[in-house]
């Protein structure tokens, strides 16, 4: 082992602490305060674990699901938390983010770079069972906490049911079980107000 | 798929929300603020994926070292966070841990609730080579905050080197280069005087 591959490996670990600084549109569930990308990717990482059992893909690889939402935000310390339903900020979002992933994975020994930048890509890319788990998750988590803090982020940009609804119908391709309980999410969403129509 | 099978899934997803206002006395890198228990478990799990190659045992199954990781600090949103030199506070923190994972893991379905509890009852009796890698890391990270933010914590609560290296010193059992880093950033933090002799 030579001790630059050990150096390069804690230098990435000091650089990932920048993510607990980026945070999201989301309200924390007692509505108190934002969430960050790094609260954000450990609640999605425990809950993979906990929901992979509603996939439809029978040989799901749950360790590689893991891994993919413990580093799919990494980019967001260079390029920041793009709001899902900014138009224009999404214009350019895959060309910071992909800049990011090249600075950022690349502090790493070469090997483990590529690694995690192919758990990236894959993520992006959402073609495979795992891809698609993660991203379902990752859309999942926002919409249970805008409902349990009454929309708080859904309101102050003015969402309606429309865009949640398009956003999240990909779920039900990956997780049928999901989609179910968040389609009726939804609409108990929009009668009580949390959510326009 | 009964429903409520995953309504107690979910209901367990909210619930450990709550881990998100759980603050250890570690300070984020840049010094601006303490970390909260699930930015440290995000930022152990990813360390353990990195790091994994320094251990010892060569059958190591890093997928269980990664679920540790993320669950290992859920007793703390009943608990609390406490001190690990803190002896007073220490000394039923055993029991109320118990009975915060009986309560807390016992929202999720029994069967997932005994796998939980499984992985930390291995995390806490720390004999596996997995728990032991786990709880090598879970000491190693604040050590990394503590040294970038010029003994931030340590210096608050009057830390010594002897304490700091009696903590740490089993890091040596799981992973020796690990141990070798740090025991030189420990004397290191001792010369530039983030910590007392």
């Amino acid at each position: 082992m030579k001790p630059e591959r050990l150096e390069k490996q804690i230098q990435f670990i000091i650089e990932v602490d920048k993510l607990k600084h980026i945070y999201r549109q989301t309200y924390l569930m007692d509505g108190t305060r934002r969430e960050n990308s790094v609260e954000h990717s450990w609640h999605i990482a425990l809950m993979v674990l906990l929901l992979g059992e509603h996939v439809q893909s029978s040989d799901l690889d749950l360790f590689r699901v893991m891994k993919m939402a413990l580093i799919h935000d990494l980019v967001e310390i260079d390029a920041g938390d793009t709001l899902c339903y900014d138009q224009s900020a999404r214009r350019d979002q895959k060309s910071r983010e992909k800049k990011a992933a090249e600075r950022i994975f690349n502090l790493l020994p070469a090997d483990q770079a590529g690694g995690i930048r192919a758990l990236w890509d894959e993520f992006e890319a959402s073609k495979t069972p795992e891809a698609k788990f993660t991203r379902a998750i990752d859309r999942m988590q926002p919409v249970l906490h805008n409902f349990h803090t009454q929309g708080a982020s859904w309101r102050k940009h003015h969402i309606t049911r429309k865009q949640v609804m398009d956003r999240n119908r990909e779920i039900s391709e990956s997780a049928p079980p999901l989609w179910d309980y968040l389609s009726t999410l939804i609409e108990q969403a929009v009668e009580k107000g949390y959510l326009s129509k």
